[in-house]
């Protein structure tokens, strides 16, 4: 191990750090400052290890996709059934629109990315699409296994229903985000559900 | 008309210019630099006038969901039927996920700015709102007419139908940001439209 290196177990956690930061305000409104202060590290350190701010930012998503559909495979495992899965799941995104502060309103990193940079940004846009494709293959899984235990009738495309799913999902982040109540997003849930009938 | 003031013209022009630079990069992205060489003001002419960056960016956002909401009207109002103009809309949203330039996927000015600022800035959140709710009222008279020529059953609630349907355009421009193929999201549209019979 080459001197001046941080060790392993601290790029994780400067890594998890830096992906709070961007997630909470965004690529652009996160300066160099904001990220050598909340990853605790030297200029030099933060360029030896990532490259730049925008191949910590594609790590940051990497990161956060991981983890993130990790905690959903668990959630479908634990889940009643499938479908009461997905309905939780949409519920989970919905209350976010009940919370009182900004951190629990932050909704999903790689909408908000997608959002802001996917189009300026080919790289962003090819580590967003990787993310949401893994993301994706847990809804994926909980369709196949709604169809098998009975619970939905088999759609014509399975394909289609998920990208149906993931574009819902993405929707309701957005609505949540333009401060629209949760009251009023729980119908919205309603139709959603029965398109998976 | 107070000396140094620029014209009634001059301002309507220099917004119109304003919201394109806006809606083209965001609001983080767009420097005070920019924003005097698009709208061709001196620094001083654009305080004057306009306040401050974020209040111009809020007379943006009024400016974009005023044309937009009389743009929709004269498609409502021109079109075969009150379903087929939705249908249209959801397929011109997608029709940009075709486009060859940045410039033909800059998607909605009022989604975008929901997804970057309204988490943090409460006055953006209430323009995005009021807009938001300006351009709904068009799909809402839209299912109305709908409704009452026999195209659609009356829904157990309009406004959660209205709300889906926002919800779901702007789950679309999402996914057409995030790099989703026209071809892949033609068929959400499909269940979308499932969704009024």
């Amino acid at each position: 191990m080459s001197q001046g290196r941080p060790r392993e177990f601290d790029v994780d956690r400067a890594l998890e750090s830096a992906t709070r930061q961007f997630w909470a305000v965004g690529y652009e409104a996160t300066s160099l400052q904001d990220l050598l202060r909340v990853m605790r590290l030297s200029k030099s350190s933060l360029y030896q290890t990532f490259g730049s701010k925008q191949a910590l930012f594609i790590k940051c998503l990497d990161h956060y996709q991981q983890s993130m559909t990790e905690k959903l495979l668990q959630q479908l495992a634990r889940s009643a059934s499938p479908k009461a899965f997905l309905h939780h799941f949409l519920e989970e995104v919905v209350a976010e629109a009940g919370a009182k502060t900004k951190a629990g309103k932050k909704g999903c990193f790689l909408v908000s990315s997608a959002n802001e940079l996917s189009q300026r940004d080919s790289d962003v846009r090819k580590a967003v699409a990787t993310g949401s494709a893994h993301v994706a293959t847990v809804f994926r899984r909980a369709f196949e296994q709604a169809v098998a235990q009975g619970e939905m009738t088999a759609p014509a495309s399975l394909d289609a229903l998920v990208d149906y799913f993931m574009t819902a999902v993405s929707g309701l982040r957005t609505m949540v985000k333009a401060g629209m109540k949760k009251e009023d997003l729980l119908p919205v849930i309603g139709f959603i559900m029965k398109t998976l009938e």
